[in-house]
């Protein structure tokens, strides 16, 4: 059942280890099946280098597990929370990464400091409130987490900012497919490592200009973008 | 004799180099066998691309070496002590691993910014007192490290606390196994970069919320634990 | 066509992440045949582990596309405008690399403490001015990107400072063949971490001695020189 | 000519690249037969990936070069000078590693902290006196790096402190034999690395208590140590 959306989160899980930005089992990837309304999930607490995509388990939006015989990630709920509320995402990443993770913990937004970060972000990337203790408490949490996210989003696009840093947790990050919310994880670390270091120079650096910020965000999305073969694709 | 638990043991210090967490000869594993009493830990010195299972040296809890025919690590009184005073654990590992031994030599602990410490740990990592002259120089300094140890944990249960840093020292780190004190000296490393980047950013960060911590640590750790298939198994 | 010279970009291309000065597709790497005025570039966007030799694409020195059938980098201007200016180099690359582009960001040259850098450079690394709203928004922002390195390098001779920041943005380096080029961006990520960690240690160190600076510069280039068995060639 | 001694220079100076010690073609190391008076070391500027053990270049310990179609390192009268100095050591390297060449080029000393340290020297690692503009201009530069190396240590013991800083400069590491001084330089490394982590924690952090320093050095070196299975190996 829905081998090729498996095969794409498999994909995806499997090369958050390689890219550097998990350690032992923490972090996961899904991908979603817009048209069924089914995404799929690394199963909970499995090692990497164990994981299989028939591994995958399924999910629909209502939260019914409607495939795979093992638990789906803890954090489920989230990803389910995040494909409700941003209709045009087709994949969730959530990593433990070190830098980014470091701004998440410090409840610190990674300020935009260069054409790096100007090329994935048009602005800040932002953190969520810390959540309240009824949130944390209410057997729901993770679904919780994804109101938190959901609320910070309420005046921002996800397409302009394809990640968030939760309070005190850590990174998540989205995309059109799950392989691009993996390149934005890729970016948001290298981008959070940078802004620490531009800091430790500078401490009271202002952000990037307004103009600068526009040029490069605009140069690869939407229309008039001119980088890439197909006005997609940037870096870091 | 007891080749499944050297096997264990050889498992747990190669993977020390393999996991970054090791330079050169300096860390050591050990395991087990709490029906017998017996320990298997590293010989003293020897490279580990030279290692094998067969070399491990096996020592009963009164510090007698009753297999192998090489030295057992320098530091065997101290994983004698901590067997002997912590009961429930199986295993212990041992490193200089970078960051930790960094807030080791400088006699903090490492304070609990986020949920990825919580994973692990109920609170922060504790620091051990600075050692006496005479404990230092009175011929049982390995066993008097132990001491230090049990001495910090008098009012701390080391379930709930699976490290400690020992101050001007390094990290040591148990758990149920051996396999899983190897996955908690990498849960401590991230950590402690995680922590040394957040201070960076926020030097006076006040600690997790408590609501947060315990929401984490008991996802993961004892009675109405759901992460995981199994209920065991965390990570960074 | 000109398959020598699309071959060396391509080398110098693929070198980029293999060195670790890369994350993504960011960055790129020309080579110049002087004699017909035409460089082989990067095509824009193209994931490193696709990239072949033949996907190079051919521009002239009035930019014009002159083999290739994808888009070339969409700094290709940047490139030219260095190519027109510093007649003497033959290659020129350009990275994202996390260090050198955190001084980029904050605005600050690389200031010049040691011998390390002393080999390579004859003065701290140069930054460019930041580009004003004009500039970036005219149409031509990445020929004008070139113009403010031009620009910066008015008093300067481009082999004794083979390398700039770009303010906001990220270096660009050069030299006598694309493989130099990836050489001195080699040498400039790590002259940056080292100055990086230099400033923690004494947050006003003063620069390198003029005699020393002269000594470890002129050993390695110019009538002289003696380092390495045909005098080019240094280090980091 | 004296192929053993070449073949243990070479395994030295190819373990520099894959140890994370050396980038490009910076660093060198040697290795001398005593009862000849002849030392083995790299070849100038050559890449480590093309470099043979049969292009090891011999020299006496008058500087005239007995074997070998290259020119040597141009550090060599550097590693002459220790060689006569130091007359139990039986090998040298010279590295640029990051963590020992920032403190280098701050022209500071590096504290002891911690054991890993300890485990090392019988005290910091020194930093030599920042060289004269005569020294460096008076045509024997090398030579001089290595007189000023001499001088620092007049009233220390090379075997208790197997390494030192060149002020503005890098690391010079020594040992019994060139495989040691390679250990050594692996040791510095981290624990340059570690001493800057720990300042950062506590900046005004004092050194190492005097019994534990003692403890820990004496436990590796001399009469009296335990460690190891020959009284030998250490590490960090």
């Amino acid at each position: 059942m829905l081998t090729e959306l498996k095969r794409e989160a498999y994909e995806a899980n499997i090369a958050l280890p390689r890219e550097g930005l998990i350690n032992l089992t923490f972090g996961n990837a899904s991908a979603i099946d817009r048209a069924q309304g089914i995404f799929a999930i690394k199963p909970s607490g499995v090692a990497y280098a164990d994981l299989t995509a028939e591994d995958m388990v399924l999910i629909d939006l209502d939260g019914k597990q409607v495939d795979g015989s093992m638990r789906p990630s803890s954090d489920t709920p989230t990803h389910r929370r995040l494909f409700l509320a941003f209709e045009s995402i087709g994949g969730v990443v959530h990593t433990h990464s070190s830098h980014a993770t470091s701004f998440a913990q410090a409840g610190r937004e990674i300020p935009i400091f260069g054409t790096t970060h100007a090329d994935y972000f048009f602005g800040p990337i932002p953190v969520t409130r810390k959540m309240t203790a009824a949130e944390i408490g209410d057997g729901a949490y993770e679904w919780e987490t994804g109101n938190v996210i959901v609320e910070r989003f309420a005046a921002l696009d996800p397409a302009d900012f394809p990640a968030v840093l939760v309070n005190r947790h850590a990174p998540f990050t989205w995309g059109a497919t799950v392989a691009k919310a993996v390149e934005v994880a890729v970016a948001v670390e290298c981008i959070a490592q940078m802004a620490l270091m531009s800091l430790q120079l500078e401490p009271t650096l202002p952000a990037i200009e307004p103009e600068l910020l526009h040029k490069h965000f605009k140069r690869k999305h939407g229309p008039g973008a001119y980088y890439g073969q197909t006005d997609s694709g940037p870096t870091c």
